[in-house]
Parts: structure tokens; sequence; C-alpha cells
């Protein structure tokens, strides 16, 4: 007999019966509330087209890089057994072997989100009931494989089911947003799903490729790129696209947090080092860091929510990296710092009118040290949720416990699932509102928090939260 | 009909039915102990001229940056209408206005320590018994005005009422110190209100005014300062000053915890250098150093306890500094390093008799990585209870949480409030014990300390530790 | 009446009922299992010899230097009263004397490690029943020198009793091992205790006296070393030597994690002027670098497991180095970063076949931000436990919330006791286990795993786990 899969009523909840209880009723109260999701990698031509979903493994697996890194250190699993890259061929033999795979290792998951993750998608998805393992794999293959044939199933319809009230994708900067256009046109579509702008190659003018990137990105906005002055140009009009086609947010995601400004002259002595393909890697630094500092200036006049995701050491592991390609698992967090980093756009604009910069880390260090202390004082900065690695329970705990005390419950993003696992977003969300109902409730039982303002608390932070950090 | 505002007595203690019952038993035993606040920013004058608190807002409000930060950040408050910069005028209609954007916007200060104090001293100093909102604010204020005007709310009634029985001011080098004499001349005085020498300012060389400032403090020690042999000389002299009027220590804030010692000739030629307008920032940072390192010497001479507050990027916000001045809450902490950093002055002072180093940081990490190591290896090494944005109740227990385990419960400051918020002081001081009395019954519960040996450690904290670390 | 010493069957269990009740069920199924240890300090002499231990300062105090610190620190005992450094002449007076002062000091180690290390080997071990004090002190004396008189204290007994099943020593790479030999050869002994490679000193170039180490090595490794290649070559035979006599792991401990790899001319270049003693700090940090990469490379050829324990202010206390010589109390970690550091040997030996990396920390900053991200994705690299500093209770727990969520539950060390005080390994083992059966039953009452789940893997954290990381 396989083992039995249920979801317990009370998980993550904390274990003293009488917090439990608060917890409880907390949840209770956010439990069933629209998910709001303003930073995350869906494709959009999912949504645009409904195309159904073709079989498990390249829905729930593939492009699944927090399940495959796993996969591959702890069961020694090799990525092209799961499909990876994206879009490799996959035939129906090959899906169901990657599954068995992914079944067979169950255990690797243990204790981690991932395990929540899949048991929440499987039991309230696709209706499975017993736990993932060699045995049950073939199982629990066929019956979601079934279920994705049928209507109930497409992504329209999951998406409506899974209460989604706004999403945001993640975009390049040349993108038509035809994806997008083409929902907006659709009168059977309701929801809104917007486009990120995500420049971030486009800054990096020491990086093999600029050159390129930047005469696209001049043909995309219709400007012939010869000086920094038309690169701002450019981005302005490409922003401005953004914003007209929904936008309300730009990401910026580099190796560090520098932005300071250069002289003009100084600006467009390296641009046109770089356009020339002499600039050096410092150099290439300096004038990237002033290009996000630029990028927070237009955000002053388009009024886009700026974004930071920075300082990970991207295809740390270069084997992989040259045979699978970038974003399959390989990335690692570094070190960062934030309060002599941001001072020059956070002096600048951290109070303007209309300026909005939510920061992520995944260094936690930061979070009572700089980015609570900066968002208790600037209007415009707001606290990024546990983000990529750390969106786990106990790190999500941690979070709440390192800014609470200095004044930033109200100045968080919401939480942010940041993700392309598309069935995966309720669970996710879910996970984060018991968690915030696990830690408001210990602030009530410790008699820290009356229960009205935890209550009223927990809703806010799913509902006027993000709301507020996004501009929504 | 308003909420009402009234304060449990398990507050901040833990949910676990069993712990939170040892919790209370430890709390019974300090819960009632003399205040000792051997580092802090209250002026003497008002205790030493014992003039009545005008109005709720200048004494509860304007001089206060965690408050007013929060409500600049979040609410939008703009920093003039809360009265700063302290002195500014402030008719009765401001005053109020002032408390009725405080009370308005109370739901800013959910979950943090600001919440804490203010309910602790409305409803223990004030009696205050309604949630503060926009339409409590008038009933407050007028409460609180009305008991400001009689004699038991004069600053000396307070004072004995608070139960503090050691205060520490914060003062310059060149300060005479008058208000000090003032009180221990007063027959009417008994407590002990003694000043801390705090030299900051007068250890930048690279610093604009540090000239000017050199020559103040010359005329303050009677020395013409030509050389740094005469600085070190005024230095001592101005120590002395301190000593000899009850200065149990000295404080020092600076960007970092750098103390490494020049040779005597390249600090003679460094200082001409200053002196003469031409030091570079580099070098008035190598200086610095020394200098630090020098007050270290003389501390072995003259027995203050030296304390080391570094690593805060100050006046982040230009803007705000250029037109509110500084300490109006636009300060940041910054990453910190301790171990090289002081070890020219521990390996050379750690053990020598007499020579007392306290160090605080705002940089959580620093605890059980280089603190706690340091102050259990080193006799004269003591960890600073958590300071600034660090001293609400999640961080104090982290605090404890980092530091136990490695032998250091014995070398602690004591709680230090650090506060020029007057009215606080018990509450600040009633947090840290509660937070204690919770930790403390956690190791009792978990069988890893018996009642006695829990008890008796509470008792210490608030009495013999803070003593030892500073010599009373 | 003295106090009463027993130990709770509760200890380091969760205060919650339920979830304690969860913690006893886990750590009944690993309190019983076999030690172990991988990864120590314990003399092989002393099993080879099975020479009874002289008297309880000698076996108890003097060696061990976390007990030592503390009594230095807070107590203010010079450590030559202890009998350092090891070795020191002992007189069964200043024996007794030292253990009084330890027992009158009791107070000192109130909530840390060494405390509960302490009660568990009195009452386990030597079957002490009251608290030690100044009144106690010769009561608990007299009771353990007449137990270490006895054939059941001889150091193979108590081996047996404390149910170690592996333990491995910590060599010189020039030591012939003889007292690995002589166990081997000894018919009557049949437990396994290997030798660990430790080639620091011989892999910094720039330090006193390196010049001579090489030519020792090259002795031991009979190969004139004159260049980089030979130097290599002895390496390999000696790490060879140590395989043949049962080593499974080299273990390096230097002060950062740097192991960049050199040109081959520019190490050969370097090397050269190493032995000429021209080579200069940074240029010798270079070829450290390039020597640790080198054991990455010989370790994938003979498959000795890696393990790193960097970052460590040796002999901080100048004074006190002079004095007493090193490990005696005054080394302190510093702040360590491992992603970029460690990316040449990961990325070029992750995960090749047979390669294995333990790296341990006491900086806990990088559980969650390097350290699990690359035991995640790098199938060679595993997490130390809890290493030095922070092996104590509390430590040990944020040391699984901050790596569980990522992954790596199934990529840790296991347990290191890493000590000389061969008397309280099974203590340590013991913490380790409850505070781990305390962590999973956290887990499992907060439905994040069943019970079943929890149960084996409290199991394997204590038998295949370390097995696996060291290839047991």
């Amino acid at each position: 007999m396989p083992e039995p899969l249920t979801l317990h009523p009370d998980r993550l909840f904390p274990a003293d019966p009488a917090t439990r209880e608060i917890a409880r009723e907390l949840y209770a109260r956010v439990a069933d509330l629209p998910i709001i999701s303003p930073h995350g990698h869906v494709p959009v031509q999912w949504l645009a087209d409904d195309t159904p979903f073709t079989d498990p493994t390249t829905l729930l697996l593939t492009p699944d890089h927090y399940t495959n890194r796993l996969l591959h250190s702890v069961a020694g699993v090799e990525l092209e057994d799961l499909g990876v890259p994206v879009g490799s061929p996959m035939s129906p033999e090959k899906s169901r072997e990657a599954f068995r795979i992914f079944c067979s290792n169950w255990k690797v998951f243990r204790g981690t989100q991932v395990q929540f993750w899949f048991e929440s998608q499987f039991v309230d998805v696709f209706g499975i009931d017993v736990r993932p393992s060699a045995e049950t794999a073939d199982r629990i293959y066929d019956q979601i494989l079934e279920r994705l044939g049928t209507d109930e199933y497409k992504p329209r319809a999951l998406y409506k089911r899974f209460n989604i009230d706004f999403l945001a994708t993640t975009d390049d900067p040349c993108d038509d947003l035809a994806g997008h256009q083409q929902l907006v046109d659709d009168p059977t579509w309701d929801s809104r799903v917007v486009p990120t702008f995500r420049p971030d190659k486009y800054l990096e003018p020491a990086r093999a490729g600029w050159v390129e990137l930047t005469k696209q990105l001049g043909e995309a906005a219709g400007v012939e790129i010869g000086s920094y002055a038309d690169h701002v140009e450019a981005m302005r009009i490409r922003r401005r696209y953004f914003v007209d086609h929904g936008a309300v947010s730009s990401d910026h995601s580099h190796r560090d947090a520098r932005c300071e400004r250069l002289a003009d002259a100084e600006a467009e002595r390296l641009f046109a080092r770089a356009l020339a393909g002499e600039i050096t890697v410092d150099e290439g630094d300096a004038l990237r860091a002033h290009m996000v500092n630029e990028q927070a200036r237009l955000a002053v006049e388009d009024g886009l929510v700026m974004t930071l995701h920075p300082a990970v050491y991207r295809n740390h592991d270069t084997a992989t990296f040259e045979r699978y390609g970038a974003d399959v698992g390989g990335d690692v967090p570094l070190p960062v710092e934030f309060a002599a980093s941001l001072q020059p756009i956070l002096s600048a604009y951290g109070n303007a009118d209309g300026f909005q910069l939510v920061v992520f880390t995944m260094d936690e260090t930061v979070y009572s040290r700089e980015l609570a202390p900066l968002a208790g004082w600037y209007r415009g900065m707001y606290i990024g949720a546990p983000w990529w690695f750390i969106d786990e329970n106990d790190a999500m705990m941690r979070f709440r416990r390192a800014t609470t005390g200095y004044g930033t419950l109200h100045k968080g993003s919401g939480f942010i699932d940041d993700t392309r696992a598309f069935c995966s977003i309720p669970a996710r969300h879910d996970a984060a509102r018991r968690v915030d109902s696990a830690y408001l409730a210990g602030l009530v039982a410790e008699h820290r928090l009356s229960l009205d303002e935890a209550a009223e608390t927990a809703v806010e932070l799913v509902t006027t939260q993000p709301k507020r950090a996004f501009k929504l």
C-alpha cells in the first residue's frame, strides 16, 4: 500500500495550542483572498493562446530549477534527463521517465519548500492522494496527464481557479509585447496580466554582445544610438512603451547594488568606449552603475516602480552553463551591501513624489542592518519579500522577525512568487499567508499586538500592501 | 467607543504555558529593581533645573527620532510638523496638531518597540486608558498636558518615580559640566547623574571644522595644541576633568572600528598636515584610528571604561540633513568588522588591569562570529547590549541566543537605553527585563539551566552586570 | 548540603508538550546508535598504548580551550594555573588546585555547551551526583581520580563504553603514523581509528619556517624538493601514505577560502622565490591558494575527502601566544566568503566522480546565502556541521533552520566533535542528536514532515550521512 498524501489544515502553524488557534483565525481571513503576483516568470503566451499543457514533466519539472538542482546535487540526476534545457524534445517516454526520476527521489526534498509546493499542487490542483515514490510515479503521472487533457486544466481555467487577480511577467525591453496585447484585445479575458521592463543586459556595457544589443534597442525604440544621450532616449521610449502596455515596474538584477552617477561627460566618454568595444570591466561597472541611476531618474518621470534583485553569482558552474545555458540551477547568492550603494538614488529620489524602489535580497544579514532602517526613513523605499532561495518557511519567518520591529510591516512588497512554475503559484502564496498568520499569531499570543490589529494587518499584507508597493 | 488601552501582565512572555509560568517567576524577581542607565542622552539640565515639561509633543515626540522617522516614511509626515529640529518654536496649536498626527497614525508603529514604549508610558506614567487614534488624540493630549503641570510630573519627581539609580549623560569634551556640578552641589539631590566623555568630532582630523575644534579643545584644557603630543595632553586633561566630575566612561562612534597605532613620528607628521588643513581623507582615517588607540591607552591610565558604537552611515539623506540637521532619523547602520580592527587595542590592553572596553553593534552578524569569541577571551572586553535599531524584542532575544552559548552571559553591558526620551526609560528597561526573563525561562523549560541558576542570573543581569561593566 | 547534579531526560527538548513528545520518540531511535567521529584531535597514542589517565585535570581541563578561555576571561584565572600549555609539569597538588578553580567558577559556564558537556560526563561517565562548587570540588576530584585508576577507565575501555565506531585523528603530513599502525597491528583492537592529512603549514610559503618544513616534507616523501613540481610530487606521496594507513580525508584551515589556480610557470616562479626566502605576503597568499587548489586536484586522484575549516584569526592575543603558544583559547573567527572563493575548485571538480568537499564555517551568515545554495548544486559539496564556537545548542538549531529549507538536510557532514576532550565525545554527540530530534519534532508538529519521514531522517543524520560525506 502506498503512503497516503493529505494536506493537514494546520500545516506551518505553530505547535503551541493557543498560538495555533490564533493562527487559524488569522489565516481564515486571508486564505481565500485573490492572489496578486506583481513579479514572476509565467510566459504570457500560455494565457494568450490558452493551449493545453502537454505533459506533467514539461509543465511541472523541466522549468523548475528549484527541483532540478536538488535532483542534480543530492540524487546525481543529469539535467538532460529532466528535459533541460526548456524546449528540448520530450517524447512521452522521456516525460514519463523524468517523472519517475522525480518521484523516486522524493526524499531529496524533505523539509524543503519544494515538498510543500508539490504536495499542495498534487492534492489541491490534481487530486493526487498518494505520496510520490518509485511505486506511485506512474499512477500520479497518469492522473495528471489525464487532467491536463481536460478543459478545466487549460491555462486560463487554472488562472481563474487559482483566483489570480493580477499577474506580471518579465520581459525584454525590445519585446513587442504582442502576447500582452492579445490578452488586452480579447473580450473574453478580463484579468490584468502586465509586462515588466527588465533591461539588465542592455546595462552591462563590458559584456560580450552589448554592442549588438544596443543596436537592437535602438531599432526597437526607433533611435539611432550613437551617444549615451541616445541610449537614455531609447530607454525612455521603451519604458514608455511598456507603461502604455500596462507595465507597473522595471526589474534590475546586477552583481551588486551600485548606482552612483557619473558626470555627463564621463558617461559619454565611457559610452563611446563601450560602443567601440574598448571599455574595461571596471569602466563597464561604473557605466552600469550610472545607467542604473538613470533608470531611477526615468522612473521619477514615468512612474514605473523600480525593483532590485542584486548580488547573484550567475552560472557558477562553468561546464553546466556551457552545456545547458543559464537559469538551470547553478546560480549562487553573493553578499550584498545596500546602505552605501543605494545612497545615490535614495538620497536623490527616495522621498520624491511617485518614486518607489523595492529592494530584494538573498543575503539575510541586510534585513535588520540596512533594509529595514532604509525603508523606515525613505518614503519610496520598500523591502522585497524573501526571494528565491529564501522563500521557504523558516526564512520567511526570519524575515518578519528581522524587519517588523523596525516599523516596516507596512513597507513590504507583499509576497513575490517570482516563478515560472505556474501550478505552484497558489501553494507559494498559501505558504506565505500561513507563515504570516503564524508570525502574527505569535505577536498576539505574546501580547505584543491585539487580535484586531493582527487581523487587519494579515489582510493588508495580501491586499493593500502589494497594491501600494506596486501602484496597483 | 474608543478601543481601551491596557497592559497585559504577560506581555513579551512566551506563549507556552509552562515556560510562561517560569518567565513570570523570573520577572517577579527583577521587575521592581532600580534602573541603572550607564549610557544615554537625557539633558542634565532637566534634572539640574527641574523645570516642568511644557507640553506632550516637545517631551514625547520631537526629540524621538525612532517615532519621527516612521511617521516620515510610512505616513508621509513632514518632520517640521513634529517640531523638528528640537528647539523649534512650538505654539500650543502646533503641539496639539503634532500630537494628532502621531495618534492618527498609530498604526504605523504596529509590532514595533515604539508601540511598546508608548503603550507602557501612556498607561503607567500618564494613566491613559484609550488606544491612540484620530478620535482620542485630543483626549490623550489634554490628559498628559494636565499632568505635566503638576509637581508629580516635574523631572526630578519622575526620575524618583522611575526608580532610576544611576544615569549617565553624553557630553562634549569641552563642556564645563556645570549642570552636573549643580546636581552635585544640591543637597536635596541624592542620586548619581554623571557625564560621559564623547570626543568623536575631535578625532576626525579630515573633517571640516576640525582645526577650530582643536583650538577649542586646547582652550578648554589650557593647552596650546601645536603638536600631536599637545593633543594627547589636552585629551588627558579633559578626560581627567570628566573623571573628577563623576564620569565612568568615554564613548566613541566612528564609521568603523579601526584603532591601529602609528609610529610616533608618523602621527606627528599627519597631525601637522591636519592642522595645516592639508590632510587627505585616508590620512585622516589613519590618524583617527591612532587617536582612538590613544584613547584606549589613556583609559588604562585614568580608568574610564571605553565604549564603542561604530559603523553608522550618518545623515544618509542629504536633503534632510541640510534642512533639519543631524540626529533626526536619517542614519543607517553599516556592516562592521571587529576581530581584525580591534586587535591592536585588545592585544595591547585587553587583559590589562582596569581596562574595560564595551563594544556595541547594530550588525547582528558579529555577535557569535566576533563579539562573543572576543569577550570570551579578553578580560576587559564586554559585549554591548542590543543598541538603537536592534533594541526591540525579537532582536534582544536573538542577542541572548547568539551570545550565551559562548559564555558571555556574564560579559554583557547590561541593558543600555541610549535615549533622550526620558519618559520611555522605564518601559525600555522593562522590555529588556521581560525579554531576558522569557529567554532564561526557555533555558529552564528545556532543562538547560536550573531555576535557581536562572533566577540568580536574571537578577545579576540588571544589578551586578552593568555595575561591573561600567565600574559602578 | 550541596546541590544535586542530575540529568533530565528531556534536556534540550522543546517546551511545548506535543512537540516534546515527538522529540522523545525521535531521540529514542538515535540515542544509542554508535558514534562516528570523522574529525577530531584525540591523540592516537592514548588508544595505541592504553595507558591509564593520570588525573582529572590533565584529562578534563588542561587540553580544553573552551573551558580555559572562559575561566581566563570571566573569572580572571591564569592559564598556567590550569596546567597550560599541555605537557606542563603537573603535581598532584597543582592538579587538585586547578580542579578547585574550575569547580569554584562553575557559574562561568552557565548556559554554555561546556556546562552541558561537563554535566553529562560527570554524571554518565564518572557517576558524580553533586553540582560543582568550591565545596564539592575535592569530592568530585577524588571520585574521578579513583575511577581513573581502574581498568574500566583506561582509554580503550572508555572508547568501547562510549560506543565509538569510527574515530579520525588529525596528523602532520610527515608523521610516520606509528600509533595508527600499532592499532592496526594489534589483534585485540577491532575498531577503526584513522589519521587525517593536515598540511596547512606546508602550504603557507610566506610564513617563517616554511623552507625548513619543505625540507622535512621532502625527506618524509623521499623527494628532493627543488621545484613546485617536486612539492606536488611529495604531497602526492605523503597523501598516498596516509591513504594506505586508512585516512579518509585531508583537512585545511587557512585565513580565507581562496583556491584560484596560477599558471604553471607562475607557480614555479613563486615557489622559487619562496624557497629563496624572498616571497612577499601577497605572493605567499597567491601560492597558498594555488596549493590548496592542488590539494583538490590530488583529491580527485586519491579520493581523500577534502575538508575546509577556514577564516580564523589565530593567536589574536599576542602576549598570550608568546607565553603559552597556540591553541590555548585566543583564536577568533573571521568573516568568510565562499561563493566566489571556492568557484575555482567547485567549477572544476565539484561534480567530478569521487571528489568530495566538506566546508565548515563559524560565520553563520554563509549558511543560507552561500553554503546551502552551493551544496544544493554541486554533487561533491557537503556542508560541515556547526563547528567550534558554534557547536552549541542554539547555534546547532540555527544551522538546521538555515539550511534544511534549501534541500541540504542530506548534504551535511554529520556532527563533528572536533575535540581533544575525549570524555566529552559522547556528550557532544548526544547534544547534537537531541537538537536534531528537537528540530525534526518541530517540523512534524508543524505538519511539515510526517513522523515516519522524520524518524528515518533522524537515523540517517547519524549513520548514512557521515558515512557518505566521509566515504566510510
